[in-house]
């Protein structure tokens, strides 16, 4: 069997992490698998390496803050290579020129292109455990790029679907994915299994798990992904197709603070106005949530939309300047507030659910100020500080409790 | 022109360093001059990492601390780029694989083999600043390899070499060659010129300024070489091929206390002792300097020579395991010993100059142990508490002061 172990990190912060992960890797190739692992930075080392490269230049160049970032990686793969040599396992480390990882030229937000297998391949035929940076890739200048947050996962996923492994493990802080954070639902319970769609759904609604693109990618080749924890033995949640004939309506409740509703107020109401505000987001790499549009009755409506918190004063600097453009008349933007949302493949076609959500936010007393729905994921807008107890009362509404 | 201008650890420390090394790179490129910038490590850097890999492993695999030794030089490359973009100037980092630096597949002492000439020539065609990490390459698998000791200074040479540059800067923390150190002789008076074999002689006995490899290969390649500091506007000293046609007797006095004595005693007066003796010692990759044989008179004679003092421990132990098969009766060491030796491309056919030497060390009271010459240079062998007395001694008897 060819698994690819991914680990995070803070699953290799120091010496005894690292010692972990070499352990966990070895049992698997002693069992006689092919083990394909891949590393993140070790601990905090990229916002150390952020933080050196914006003393220098508050705006470092995308090319040169990607060749210093993927040095984390680099360290990551050579001293866990170390580790296993120390434990007399044959490893061997490699970056993304030496596999080579092909991406798009752009830095900082690269995508895979192409990942060449043949080196890998032949490590793994010489038995050796193969140990990839995760994060990193080159472009067709053979310059160093990187692919963004949730980097290594994709990294992970992307092998996993080249080299045809039978499964792929995400380890991270957290033992799986549960219907709701077992720390603001104490009776959460851990889910053996979930839809890529419905991981999906989590993922995107800061469940922080799993990175979306990783699911897409997994989806999109059919990697089976385990998410599970470096630190314990507990077996961890797979993501794959739907199988199940029967299951549960709702898999889960996620929360989501990165959350703040911008109203433009007052734009004419005619087409191509609702084109240019998202154009201008778009074009500024700002991804926009949540839409809702009044209803225009006269000559002017208004337009709300959710973006992520960090994302507000961009957001709010672009619409402002351009407020003549969009023929608005004010612009207000609500920062403490937070999504709140319900997931799963099964309530498709079972009426009633939207209806059962409002009613357990109505007993908890939380006003709901937008309503957004997906197939498989009802999405509502709420105080920031109703988040905790909006969660509780719905995750006890769809009984979700172990 | 085409300058390289070679930045040791300690130039580029910290930010104030990074920006002062940029600053002096930019004053050549605003002349019109194209220029190469090759880096090591920041400070400290090279010696964090192999003490993060001891810490995981006493032992550490050669490719992989290759591995993780090269993220060094790579960190220096992206923030001195990032810092000449501060500064309004286009700067490029290129690591090893990027340029490609070709070299051996030896890890830890990889030899340089062939450089692309491509992307560096591109990138100053564009009029672009290329910052290339000194002392790495890959080797034909695509490797991380490093050059070992001095390897930064070796890939700046190259680069001069293979890009036919006008002159090579070598910034240190002395501010040229000098007749002497300093530290210790406090007149020594700086030399505006050397010769490359005067310098191979002053860098094989430790004086520290440039390694042996790079100014072998200035030599083979005619590159001409400037030693300076980083730090101050002093003018440095030039090394380049012999062109005085009157000349100093003795251009400089060097102490080198990293050595210590072997002496064999007793083994068979025979061929082929001498040879067993010295393999052993060469297939160890241990250096052995100045070499002492008895007149063998009866059936037993004695071999002494010096190795440096980081390899006693070492070659003792090699020697001690083969005593029967050299047909040693003892081997004794002495630790606290110290070269000191006089160059001077000058001394070839001025008889009279060891006889000076002697005569300055007697009436120093310093006591000779054991003495090599070459062709320009006059190496003695005397008590490591003796190194400053001779030093200032020879130094004034050969009138080197200011």
């Amino acid at each position: 069997m060819l698994v690819v172990k991914k680990f995070g990190g803070s699953s290799i912060a120091d010496k005894d992490h690292i010692f972990n992960v070499a352990a966990r890797c070895i049992e698997d190739y002693e069992k006689g698998n092919e083990v394909i692992v891949v590393l993140s930075a070790m601990g905090k080392t990229t916002d150390g390496l952020i933080a050196k490269a914006h003393e220098i230049n508050p705006k470092p160049s995308k090319r040169e803050l990607d060749m210093l970032l993927a040095t984390g990686e680099q360290i990551s793969v050579a001293l866990l290579a170390m580790a296993m040599d120390a434990l007399g396992v044959p490893a061997v480390s490699l970056n993304a020129a030496q596999v080579a990882m092909r991406t798009t030229s752009r830095y900082g937000r690269a995508k895979l292109k192409r990942i060449d297998t043949e080196r890998i391949r032949n490590e793994l035929d010489a038995r050796k455990i193969v140990i990839v940076t995760g994060f990193q890739g080159i472009n067709k200048y053979d310059d160093v790029t990187t692919l963004g947050r949730g980097g290594s996962d994709t990294t992970a996923v992307a092998l996993a679907a080249a080299l045809h492994a039978d499964k792929c493990e995400i380890y991270t802080d957290v033992d799986g994915v549960y219907t709701a954070d077992p720390h603001i639902v104490p009776n959460a319970r851990k889910l053996t299994e979930v839809s890529y769609d419905e991981m999906l759904e989590f993922a995107s609604l800061g469940a922080k798990v799993l990175h979306n693109r990783s699911v897409e990618m997994a989806k999109k080749y059919g990697v089976q992904l385990v998410v599970l924890s470096s630190l314990t033995r507990a077996e961890g949640t797979v993501v794959k197709e739907e199988t199940k004939v029967e299951r549960m309506l709702v898999s889960g409740v996620a929360a989501d603070k990165n959350v703040a509703r911008i109203s433009v107020i007052g734009v004419k109401n005619e087409p191509g106005i609702a084109f240019k505000i998202f154009n201008l987001l778009a074009r500024r790499q700002i991804n926009v949530d949540i839409i809702i549009q009044s209803i225009g009755r006269e000559e002017r409506k208004d337009i709300s939309f959710t973006v992520a918190k960090t994302d507000l004063a961009d957001a709010m600097d672009l619409l402002n300047e351009n407020k003549e453009m969009i023929s608005a008349q004010e612009i207000t933007n609500e920062e403490n507030v937070a999504k709140i949302s319900i997931i799963g493949a099964g309530m498709t076609g079972n009426p009633g659910v939207a209806a059962k959500m409002f009613e357990a936010l109505a007993s908890a007393h939380v006003n709901i100020k937008m309503i957004a729905t997906s197939e498989i994921r009802i999405t509502v807008l709420i105080d920031e500080a109703d988040v905790n107890r909006a969660m509780r009362s719905v995750h006890d509404a769809f009984d979700l409790a172990d």
